[in-house]
């Protein structure tokens, strides 16, 4: 049989207990977070209908990165790329009977198939908050605030990353004044979408081959709406809020469509680690594009990789803990030692001591090495039935392989107390 | 635009916020429950080499069941229909890095093509809690143990489920012993699977076909089996250690060619639920099918929609509270007074109240009907700005409607008192 079969599919993750250990910290600290800001856990399949996306998300997400295929029905399905489609199709679904404002965040796992490279795998988690029914400033600067707190969750500091904010009408209102056709208008934010990845002349180059005689005015009103009007706004609004580590940059546009007014970013202040952290806007008639009434909407989204990546630079990923705090060794090849070591572990189990038992009957330092390779942190050998009937107990750490003997009761407090 | 984009795709779920509520209560149980016997949680993407299935799982499962399809680049991939091949594959590929006996447990989406149905779903949520290197029956015990204390942490008492034990080791013997022909065995295996689900007088009509002259002497020999022997000694060896709830059943096979010893299911002792409620055993060649040397190893599998079924049946089902405890809803459309609410908000994040703002400014009446749609079970009304100033909050406990005046550590005590 090939070695290959052992590998997981290309482009994904196989998550080992140290691997969902930090999976599980960085979903935890998101939900915890999302949950202090009032938002309410949802969540659904991995499969959608293909028809949902169809106009929907940008045209590059529908055709060349989705994953889709035809069930044994003949329907096509998608493997979701993103999950904005689907919270609104959710929410379109049940409007009357939900309460507005309403703050929605999951954390489901999305796909595209595109060559695997750091920072951008083939299936990523990604946590979503959304606000449907939030007219108005006051949740744009909400939802950067909960964005901002989830940062300081994970234990970064305020200048460790910078938010970029931009505004999808503030630019189609610049096209507009410009009399630029939609398609142009639709390849400048391509171009600008992609401006922080190339050279300044590729940038100057490629705008003058879209806006032609348009180009310098098109850079001058952009310069202009960085610094006054609706954007300047905001950043005012934002500093009286007391959250400052904002700037206007022109060049964030977002990669999907839908998007129609306020829009934002967050990086790395640190420049070994240039793609953008997370980011999201105001997307307020994705409902009509699905036959319903236009909602004010806004969200974003977070992905784990390259949280992660941000983590990692920083060392502020959590150390390895497993879920067992104890091991029982039975040391004995002896069916009633073998029933004690079971009576103990549901003691200790009852004592809410995550208690493993390794009936092996190996030599004790066979046993040590196992509780080592799993970072068990604690264990009690047992030799002999008589030593649970004298309630005496060797316990031993294994950071310095100290033995203590010990009774029930005080193995119990021994191990709790150095949580 | 059509009706049915707002449908999730067929036989699958979309978790509204009490429906992702109940869900997160079974997995939080299952976890919990599992970390306390010293599992480790462990994940893996949805999405496996289809190459890991062939000859693993059963016919069945492979041919008609699975979500198969080519990805761009003419890999054949599968939407994992059951776990245990992935974790299989994870441990052979780093099983020289790895500690044993080795517990792993995981809570996966899987997926199955077949037509939906009460308890029967295209997709399902299922705890999969293995221990690889687990040699003898004393890991089969703790396994079944496991999987009662789990029904216990659901609420459920020892009379409201049954688990019923057999041995694929056991009913090897027999066909060997009787020259049972393999093809005739595992049709026998087959029907024994169905044996709840059709009349005694077909499944007599069937084994007639399968074994013919045989028929006799086999049932004698697994009632024999059933009352004396390798079976009798796990019903004893169970009672000594208190699990009384458990019965030998020959008509225990499990649906999966890979089980190669003890095997179980859990059963709803209320005959309106016959499905199986969960089931595993040990499956010693899995390894080797991949092509590594054998490891002595067992496992179970526990869906969340059979779960449900049970604990509804039962009124065990947990009622919904959102995670939102206040909502501060903003009367006026001052943005002086809605910078306040923002400022109010944070102060009651910061004291541990998840806390949502409605900034809407509609009255009062209808924001009190949108904090009853979402359940949220207190408000603030924010009128004023000098009321904050005064530190004086109208407090309103939605579930009588009761109005309070409190200050803002009188209101965060009350609030979190009422937990």
């Amino acid at each position: 049989m090939k070695k290959e079969i052992l590998e997981s599919y290309k482009g994904v993750r196989d998550f080992y207990p140290q691997d969902q250990f930090v999976l599980d910290y960085i979903r935890r600290v998101m939900s915890e977070t999302c949950e202090l800001f009032g938002f309410e856990h949802y969540g659904a399949s991995v499969l959608e209908s293909a028809d949902l996306y169809r106009n929907k998300t940008s045209d590059e997400i529908v055709n060349e990165q989705t994953y889709i295929f035809e069930d044994r029905g003949g329907r096509e399905v998608v493997l979701r790329p993103e999950m904005t489609p689907t919270v609104a199709r959710m929410v379109a679904k049940k409007r009357r009977e939900l309460g507005f404002p309403l703050r929605l965040y999951s954390i489901p796992n999305v796909f595209r198939y595109e060559r695997p490279q750091k920072g951008r795998l083939r299936e990523h988690w990604q946590l979503n908050a959304d606000i449907f029914g939030a007219e108005g400033m006051d949740y744009e600067i909400e939802l950067v605030a909960l964005v901002r707190e989830i940062f300081f969750a994970f234990g970064a500091k305020e200048e460790d990353f910078l938010i970029k904010i931009n505004s999808r009408s503030v630019l189609d209102k610049i096209f507009n004044e410009l009399e630029v056709p939609p398609l142009a208008a639709k390849s400048t934010l391509a171009l600008l979408d992609r401006k922080a990845k190339i050279s300044e002349e590729d940038f100057d180059e490629h705008l003058t081959r879209i806006l032609a005689n348009e180009k310098d005015a098109f850079l001058a009103a952009l310069k202009h709406a960085e610094a006054e009007g609706e954007l300047k706004n905001y950043l005012d609004e934002f500093k009286l809020r007391g959250i400052n580590n904002v700037v206007v940059d022109s060049s964030v546009v977002r990669g999907f469509d839908y998007y129609t007014g306020f829009i934002f970013e967050v990086f790395d202040t640190d420049k070994a680690n240039p793609r953008a952290l997370c980011g999201g806007g105001r997307y307020d008639n994705l409902m009509k594009s699905l036959g319903q009434e236009p909602v004010p909407t806004l969200g974003f989204g977070m992905g784990d990789v390259t949280i992660r990546d941000f983590m990692d630079l920083r060392g502020l990923l959590p150390e390895y803990e497993p879920a067992s705090k104890l091991m029982i060794m039975v040391l004995q090849d002896d069916p009633e030692l073998k029933r004690a070591a079971f009576d103990l572990s549901e003691r200790f189990r009852r004592a809410n001591i995550e208690t493993a038992v390794n009936y092996s009957a190996r030599k004790f330092d066979k046993q040590i090495k196992t509780a080592d390779k799993l970072s068990i942190p604690y264990v009690v050998a047992l030799e002999d039935k008589c030593d649970l009937d004298k309630d005496e107990f060797t316990l031993i750490k294994l950071s310095d392989k100290t033995k203590h003997k010990l009774s029930f009761d005080s193995a119990v407090f021994f191990v709790t107390d150095s949580d």
